[in-house]
Parts: C-alpha cells; structure tokens; sequence
C-alpha cells in the first residue's frame, strides 16, 4: 500500500521523515476503493439493529450490543498483534492499548506527538448506525448478526482510517506552508483554519470520483452484459457519504490536528 | 444476502427445508464479488511472509505465526458472537466451538447431520499460503502485518465459504435425483461421484465471469477515463484460482458430503 512517508537515504541526516502529498493523494484514492467495497459488502445484509442497537449478553456482567462487544474484543485482539502501532490507525473503544505480543513495525515519527489526542471515532460510530447505514441497507433482519458485526466492523475501520488520515494531510499542507497556518493555529481559529483547508473544487472531484467508483464496483457483472443496470448501492449515497459526512470530518480532523500542531 | 433456504408456509407440514437451487446459485455468484474484493484488498500488501511463516510470539508459551495467532483468536471470539450457529461457516482452527454469550439464530436444519464432518479448511489454509498468495501479491515485506493478517483473515473465509458451500450444492443435487447418486454412495465410489458432479462447460462459464469481475473491479477508475487499464489484481490469475483451486475444492467438499449423505 501506497505509504505517506518515504525513505529518503538523500535527506543528509535530517530527523523529519519526508512526508509527500502524492503519496498521501494516492492513499487516499486507494482508501476510496477499499470504503466502497466494503459499503458494499455491509449492504447484502438488512439493518439487523438488534445487533448494534440492543444489548442481549447472556452475560449479565456485560450491557454491550453484540456489535459493540464485537468490536471491543477485536481491537483488544488487533491491539496484541500490533496494529495500533501504526499512526494509520485509531481505535474507538481502547483507552488503553494493549501490548503487542509480537515484535512491532517500527513507523518514522511523522505526525506531531500530540496526533495520538485526535480520536473522533466515537462520532464516527454514532453517525454510522444512526444516519449512514439506514441509508444504504435494507430494513429488516435476517439473523445474521455475526455476519453484519463483522461487515461493520470493515467499514467502521476503513472510514475511520479516512477521516483520521486527515492529520497526515494537515501535518503535509503545514509543512509546505507553515506561515499560513500559524497565525491561526496560534489564535486558536477553527473557522480560519477551516477555511484555510476548504477547497470545494477537489471535494467535487471526489465526490464525482466516489459515486463513478460505486456505479464501476457495485454493478451486476454477467458474462452476456444486458443494457439494465442495478447497482449494489446506490451510487449518489455513496457520493453523499463522502460530501456529507466523510469530507466534513477529516476536515474536522485536520483542524484539530493542526489547533495542537505548536505546542 | 440470498439464503438457500426459504421460508415455505405452503409446503404443508413437511419437516424438510425447501432448498432452492436458484438461491444457491444467486448466494455463489455474490460470493464471487466477495472473494475478488477480498483479493484485490490482499493485493494492496506485500507477500509478508514472516507474518504467517516465523513463530516470533514474545509470550513464550505460543509458537504460532502472527497470522495463525490471530485467526485463531478472532475464531473464538466470533464463536462468541455465533458465527459457527451458521451452517454456511466453517472454523479453521476451532475444534471445540465455544459457546455464544449473544441469543444466537436458529437456522433451519437443511444439510445432513454429518455435514459438521466435513471440513477441508486445513488444506485450504496451506493452498492459500503456499500456492495461492505467491501469485497473487508482489514480493516483499513492508512491516505491516497486523493489516495483512486482517487481509488474509477476509480472503481465507471467503474462500473457506465458498468451498464448503458444496455442501448446499452437493445437498440439493441429490435431492432433484436421488437415484443417480445412491449407487455411487453407498459403493463409496468416490471417482464416479465427481463425474456425476462435472460440469465443464458450467465450470468455463465461471472462470470467465470471475476474470470478467477482476477486470471490472480491479481497474483504476478516474473522472477522465485514458486508454490504459492498470489492473490491481491480474484477471487471468483470479480465473485460474478459480480453476486450479475453488471449484476442485468445492466438489471435493460435494464429495465428501454425498459420501456421509446416506449415514
């Protein structure tokens, strides 16, 4: 996979690794593959609420929906096998992350150390199941909820990893011009920063990207093609997900990045 | 997702869950995006093979790869939520299936007692490794092996739920014609059940569709389409795992089903 940080045997001992915003353009063009996968894989199953919606473990000790319990343990699991070393990923549930039980991947240290501080994921979860997957699924309940747990768990994961990617797209665009940011930074302006990151052009071309994404990935491949075209999920929710809710919280991100980038 | 099995309040009291050939056919096709997504995700890392092949756990009592450590920890936990409830999942590493801590689903009994029996996930485990990911991923090793394990895990049950969908298959063949299959049943004629279950020109029909699937969501899409098809995953290679690997090991699955079908 495409990395934002690239090894530079040239830099003459400089101590910042080098961060470069084509890499980190091409990560996120590929992340966009991996969400509409993964969307689509969530909708062959309906709502299935109780899953995340009721807490039923036979376990009286544990109040958990089956979805959040289901998450919790893999992040503990994730966690013992190193995952949480690599600044690419945030947990939602763990406040404190397990050791590894194996030997871990050693990542340059790129973002400011205060990035660890920057976790929305428990408003990445509530929009989730509250306004994202009535959207794109079925109503109904078929059973399946170990199924549709491990279903959204792949997408939790790979929005999460989106919109948190947006402290290596905040750290890259400071570096290329920090006097641009620091007044701001240092008057603690969300909305200046906000503005400062906002460029609605690209976020169309994103959106146009996505919703060509889910029409190419989502659609009925048959060896006779036919003229219908049904597709998985529809097409424009995809590209509403990324202009209502996707877009908006790695900027969300990236101006909480950068209101801790100085100290 | 399509269920073999369907409700069917006009079938008068019969004990026997209705079995759909169409229905098992729909669920294999969808399978196919499934397992191509799966792949095309593996194909975003490196081979990796320290992950699955060294025993380098620092808790000295587990000489297991990371990998194994890992599929056999997330198997019980999702025990623990009731995927193996599910007559379509098979564990690879669980002999004794812990009991669910969540109401678990009640599927209706459509494959034969013995089905439990028949489990080939061993040697699809060792396919997958030693065969299969050479081919499908580039050389190398980039550290990351938490997300490769977890790409793994995705390709390995997908595959794994594919294979042993024979089982449905092998089910409902010999419900339409129970006649052709008996003699070689109860002669334990393994040979002579294969023949009955080869179809050729159906097995040529899917290798294409699936090539056709790897061209259609394995290219790169952009707003301005070139000329250029860059594929993630070679689509002549998904249509040989197809050939090589999945569709023997599904009738081996049929066989080793039919062959327990009169016990």
């Amino acid at each position: 996979m495409a990395k934002a940080v690239e090894s530079d045997p040239g830099s003459g001992g400089s101590d910042v690794p080098r961060l470069s915003l084509d890499s980190i353009r091409e990560s996120l063009i590929r992340q966009e593959d991996t969400i509409v996968f993964s969307l689509i894989e969530r909708a062959k199953f309906p709502l299935n609420s109780p899953a995340f919606e009721e807490s039923r473990c036979l376990d009286s000790g544990n109040s958990s929906s089956l979805t959040e319990f289901f998450v919790r343990e893999i992040e503990i699991l994730q966690a013992k096998v190193g995952r949480y070393e690599n600044p690419e990923e945030n947990p939602f549930f763990l406040e404190n992350i397990p050791h590894s039980v194996f030997p871990t991947h050693k990542y340059p240290p790129i973002l400011h150390t205060k990035a660890v501080s920057v976790n929305i994921n428990k408003r990445i979860w509530d929009v989730y199941f509250k306004e994202l997957l009535p959207l794109l699924v079925k109503p109904g309940d078929d059973g399946d909820y170990p199924s549709t747990a491990a279903s959204d768990l792949a997408c939790l994961q790979a929005l999460s990893r989106r919109i948190h990617y947006g402290k290596f797209v905040a750290e890259v665009k400071f570096r290329d011009a920090p006097q641009d940011y620091e007044p701001a930074i240092r008057a603690q302006d969300k909305e200046a920063l906000m503005k400062l990151l906002t460029f609605e052009k690209v976020e169309e071309m994103v959106k146009r990207r996505v919703q060509k994404k889910a029409e190419t990935f989502g659609q009925e491949v048959k060896c006779v093609s036919g003229d219908e075209k049904n597709y998985k999920v529809d097409p424009l929710l995809v590209s509403r997900i990324y202009g209502e809710w996707l877009i908006p919280l790695t900027k969300v991100v990236e101006v909480e990045y950068l209101l801790r980038r100085l100290d």
